[in-house]
């Protein structure tokens, strides 16, 4: 038994584009003679389609472009694809659909699964949108029982029922999952488990792409019926590879380490971001601080060093040698590099507003600001978008400026605590010499928004007990006081178990 | 039987003043010796509790809560609050609650009901906390059989079960529904229709507050077996109110004109949200254009003209008419004004970003920044919040700017359609004389950012159709490009079916 895992980065929305990459992978696939060839979650209309789904013509779009696929796949191997099916039900303004498998073969489409188990904590929200589908007998491929299940369905540890386990016992004699699994530390190693817990051998499809803050890594794999690994596809990029069920275990997975893996994922999620949404180039605050320093690295590597600007807006207050290491890194990084002096901006809004910055706040405030005005206007001008450089700690503290440097479309270091920053940036360097010059990891943190201010905080104290706050959806005054500044934050990629985003819904007004 | 409807304005998360509430308000209504007091849903947490109901320790202190609410109440007549219940389910990653009623009676707490419909369009997503419950008899009160509900239990169109129905099954004599049903136009009509279609004297407690862009509009009611109004509490306004089921139907119920409850709602909406977040103050940018003169009297009306200050910031584009009409309008209503010219900072902003200015949209956008600089700096120096003063249509079109005109913690009329936003302001000048000044609403709309302009669209086509494509989740290529833009947006009240906000989940990322 030969199966193929199509791994394939699917857009929201792109019905057309999908279509295509789905043959094109089945067409490299048909080379390995695979008895079976599996697509991730949600294939045809892309993951996660959202309220799209809730417009008709887009769900019957994607029911036509599901015939058509099949069409267009008669001749070749049968192959697993995730789509939508009509639920039969009637909820009130409820697409009433199932989150479904279809087995595409001889031209046709018959439904082989529909997901059972339906996410509703942290960034999934899938009731909304289908409705819980019951379980369906094993297909059968070159004279075996294949049970097929759908992302959530292996995780079902607290759920009434398990997919799997009726599956067995119903027969089956190997699993095949089609999953849009996002990537957070651990995830390969807790999907590795659940499928090898199974007894039987297992094939796992992963979506790999991005959309808006999730990331899917991919990662497919195949295990034995004993959990061994037979072979993976990679992380964070498109593959088509077929795994044979009875062939010798493979050597253990290769793993990347933790920070390898995390900036591997990060480059991919504002790669992604910038390619889906037809963006070529992205600027961004260069401080000379280590969180534009990082943010810089990340954008070079995933767009070319070509597409990214640094901008350095360095004011009275600046430290000279922090818009030094500003150009130095940028050099370091081949990115365009801007020095654009803050002081005839900054003395225009003291002699406008005179009293109104008299404040601490207002002062600083409006020096955010005005760089946000100057980055603004570089992006007007020339195209791409923002990149936020706000890291996790600070934006739980409330410690940034709304419309100052808090702006920006993508925020790729909002899930990343301080000390997750300074690591990242010192594994980079440690990796490929001191591309982040020296001054920028060793300075204590400043916003330098006054004379010799440095941040007013203990990172590493404080940074883990405020991400243990949001990890455990607990709150505090300061994370309460600041809700609703990142109710108006961009996109903040999602990297941790819990994130700022759509995974946390919790009211601004509230005591 | 005499039945009360405590409308009271709860918090969410403030347990101690809600509870409080409740116990001022059965003090009130004991007066009226009444065989049941019925409270509006959640009443003990505060609705939407959303994810705080992921934290134990709340979940645990509202219970406590509620038993102490029942210790506090007993010697009173019997209480029916809203509350949460476990569930005994174990679902992962999830509260495992319903969302309960609980009979408050000799000092005791009794589960009275649970709902069983949990709504999930919208601004809805209650299976992500809840659990739907199943049915339960109806309780006994003064020798009559009495049928609970839960707010979407009387909306069971196209659900599998009718909560209603299963309970005039079981011998219900009467219904009460404790609700948390957010205005929208209609919706009283809605509430009364349903009511009024089962047959028994029904009674329906409403939440009344107002929690982020969820503006409750109470006006409780109670109606005979024919469907006949006994009588009604007030729109958007606490109230303890005694029917006697047994009494005449009172005249037809008292409606607002569609242009007034409008008007209340939001005055409402921004009351609420300054209150529930300890805000005194409100600033908000005055053009002389018709979006920011109706925002201004909304604002005055909510907050007291003494709370409101409204900012000119003219620049070299301006019509001196536009400035004049501000100032007009700002005494009119008795705000605070300011007129702060933009030309300093503007010119800075040319000489300081040269060429970077140089396309129309960059010189435009500028100088909408800069006047968020200037309103900012105003809320940095005198507290409080800025008032966002963009519509439903220019939001639509993506005929905004980010950190500009767009910035603001709260926008009233970010569910006002452009002709909406006109209608409301001549319904104004119509009550109360011309406090609009005519300038403002007889100019063609423009943004005035560079000479002669005028906003390009005609709105009267255009904002019904872009209306609808939000009403029925379409899309379109301006509404998609500026997805991201709405993304980074503060609140926006809700006054429509559909409107920009947590009821609108759409990638921004997609094709």
């Amino acid at each position: 038994m030969k199966i193929a895992i199509a791994q394939v980065n699917t857009t929201v929305g792109d019905l057309t584009g999908n279509v295509s990459r789905c043959v094109e992978a089945v067409e490299r696939a048909a080379a390995g003679r695979p008895d079976l060839i599996l697509f991730p979650e949600m294939t045809v209309p892309g993951y996660p389609p959202r309220d799209i789904l809730l417009d008709g013509t887009f769900v019957r779009a994607v029911q036509a472009a599901t015939l058509d696929l099949a069409r267009r796949l008669d001749g070749f191997p049968p192959a697993l694809v995730g789509s939508l099916a009509p639920a039969g039900t009637s909820l009130p303004r409820h697409p009433n659909l199932h989150n479904a498998a279809y087995l595409l073969s001889g031209g046709k489409a018959r439904l082989a699964a529909v997901k059972r188990l339906l996410p509703v904590y942290d960034v999934f929200l899938e009731p909304r949108w289908f409705v819980p589908g019951g379980s369906m007998p094993p297909i059968e491929i070159a004279g075996k029982k294949i049970g097929v299940m759908i992302c959530e369905d292996l995780w079902d540890e607290g759920y009434p029922a398990s997919p799997a386990k009726e599956l067995l016992e119903a027969g089956a004699e190997a699993l095949v999952n089609l999953s849009a699994s996002p990537y957070r530390p651990g995830a390969l190693d807790e999907r590795m488990a659940l499928a090898g817990r199974t007894g039987v051998p297992f094939v796992f499809a992963n979506l790999v792409g991005a959309t808006d803050e999730l990331i899917f890594d991919g990662r497919g794999f195949a295990l034995d019926a004993g959990g061994n690994l037979l072979g993976q596809c990679p992380a964070f990029d498109e593959s088509v590879q077929v795994f044979d069920l009875e062939s010798a275990p493979a050597a253990p997975a290769l793993k990347l380490d933790e920070a390898e893996e995390l900036f591997c994922a990060l480059v991919f999620g504002i790669r992604d971001f910038a390619r889906k949404n037809r963006l070529r180039r992205a600027a961004l605050g260069l401080s000379g601080g280590v969180d534009s320093s990082l943010a810089a690295v990340l954008a070079a590597e995933a767009l070319g060093p070509e597409a990214v600007t640094g901008i350095a807006i360095p004011s009275r207050y600046t430290d000279p040698r922090s818009t030094e290491s500003a150009e130095t890194l940028a050099k370091n990084l081949g990115i365009g590099f801007q020095a654009i002096p803050l002081e005839p901006l900054h003395a225009a809004a003291e002699s406008s507003l005179g009293e109104l910055l008299d404040s601490e706040t207002g002062a600083e405030n409006a020096q955010a600001r005005l760089r946000m005005l100057v980055l603004m206007a570089f992006v007007n001008k020339h195209g791409g978008f923002l990149l936020n450089t706000s890291n996790k700690t600070e934006l739980s503290l409330g410690y940034a400026t709304l419309y100052g440097d808090m702006a920006g479309a993508l925020a790729p270091l909002g899930d990343l605590t301080k000390p997750q920053v300074y690591a990242l940036a010192r594994w980079i360097n440690n990796r490929e010499g001191e591309i982040i010059p020296r001054f920028c990891l060793e300075r204590p943190p400043s916003a330098e928004l006054r004379p010799g201010q440095v941040d007013p905080f203990d990172y590493d104290r404080l940074a883990p007990e405020m991400d243990e706050l949001i990890r455990s959806n607990r709150s505090n005054p300061a994370l309460r006081r600041s809700e609703h500044k990142r109710w108006q934050m961009g996109i903040v990629l999602k990297v941790s178990e819990k994130s700022f985003g759509t995974g946390r819904l919790v009211p601004v007004s509230r005591k």
